[in-house]
């Protein structure tokens, strides 16, 4: 039983909190049994497996304090795992979610389980967005960051489909194409850059007939998501 | 100007993050530029106002460690307002939202500020369900929490409109009423409960082809909010 903090397996879980960590060593965090299911059955097998004391799951046995100690999820945390990240290069046609300066990692957690959820065939990550191994973001996501393969650095020009840009406020909504489709979603204030948006064969936006003047992020790229789905069942 | 953290004002500031305090003052918290002017815009008056000394802004200057000391959005606050909580009793008929075990204030936020944008009549607390005047729900609202109607403590059979369940994982989707609704939500694990369910006039859930299970509530319900105005703007 691991039962000191200076352990390889413990120092690396703690360690990858930190953005930097992940990148140079290309791996992440999971906690929780939930999301250690959705990884086995996504075919994911984890690097180390930490699990608490008398737990009776699999994996290496660690005093309850010292796994609490380095959880994210504070106290009571039965199980955290590490895997290997994972980018697809090439991701297939269908429904690839573009995203640009979301910066917060819960949101997009959150879009990748509604990407799973409406059967997108990537998510791909742009500038000067969250990082999608994010412990916040692989817990908001519900384990679907192991379902949804997951691009980083692409040019929008080479992902294939009819480049959809999200946008506010318009007062004309287009109709979403019935054909492969990369809807493009900017930062929450922001929005698409002047740059980003000439590269957009149309824009769609979402009618708000009440008072706000925006949505969530998360949400209105949901929304986006099921109106193309409900295009091409129609 | 504010230099002492026993200033009445301060302390009730400090109070009012907790939710009995809020219960029983009947006040909330806003903090920021951007809620105070929506909050003005929508018709509110605040009861304190405290601005960050130097800021040039309206109300009662403070010291500006203390006001950051009081802040739940950390450094670099520059207005904290008080206001009354402010429930109705009786919501127009139309689109109304009532949710039942939804307890994260975020998602409760989220999910007040998609009820502004799609022209919600009300938003409806039931049990179990965050404080929609929790700092972070009204964070969250982006300052939404001031132009909907909200209730509290309302029977669903007391709600006008068709009641409308939102399911996860039906295998049949039924078609939205074309008329004044209740749409509800429950617990993102749980759902509705059977009780609820036998109040409800018919249920409605989101086609999800991909592989996830669910969808985060505030997304499904705001989804579900976006298909009721497609079906009554058709």
């Amino acid at each position: 039983m691991i039962t000191s903090s200076d352990n390889p397996a413990i120092k690396e879980v703690r360690r990858l909190q930190s953005s930097h960590a992940r990148s140079r060593s290309e791996l992440f965090v999971a906690e929780g049994e939930d999301l250690a299911s959705v990884a086995s059955a996504s075919g994911w097998n984890a690097v180390h497996t930490l699990v608490r004391e008398g737990s009776g799951l699999e994996g290496d046995e660690v005093q309850a304090e010292l796994l609490d100690s380095v959880s994210a999820l504070g106290s009571g945390t039965r199980i955290i795992s590490v895997f290997e990240r994972h980018f697809v290069d090439t991701p297939a046609a269908g429904m690839i979610i573009h995203l640009e300066g979301l910066r917060d990692p819960g949101n997009v957690g959150t879009l990748i389980r509604s990407a799973h959820a409406f059967g997108a065939t990537a998510v791909s990550f742009g500038d000067q967005t969250a990082d999608p191994y994010n412990p916040k973001s692989v817990r908001a996501s519900m384990g679907s960051v192991f379902a949804v393969p997951l691009v980083v650095g692409a040019a929008i020009e080479d992902l294939p489909g009819v480049k959809v840009g999200l946008v506010g406020g318009a007062s004309v909504t287009s109709t979403l194409p019935d054909e492969d489709v990369v809807l493009i979603l900017g930062a929450e204030r922001l929005g698409l850059s002047s740059s980003t948006l000439e590269l957009c064969d149309l824009t769609w936006s979402i009618p708000m007939p009440g008072g706000a003047e925006s949505l969530n992020a998360a949400v209105a790229c949901s929304i986006a998501m099921y109106a193309v789905n409900r295009i091409q069942s129609s």
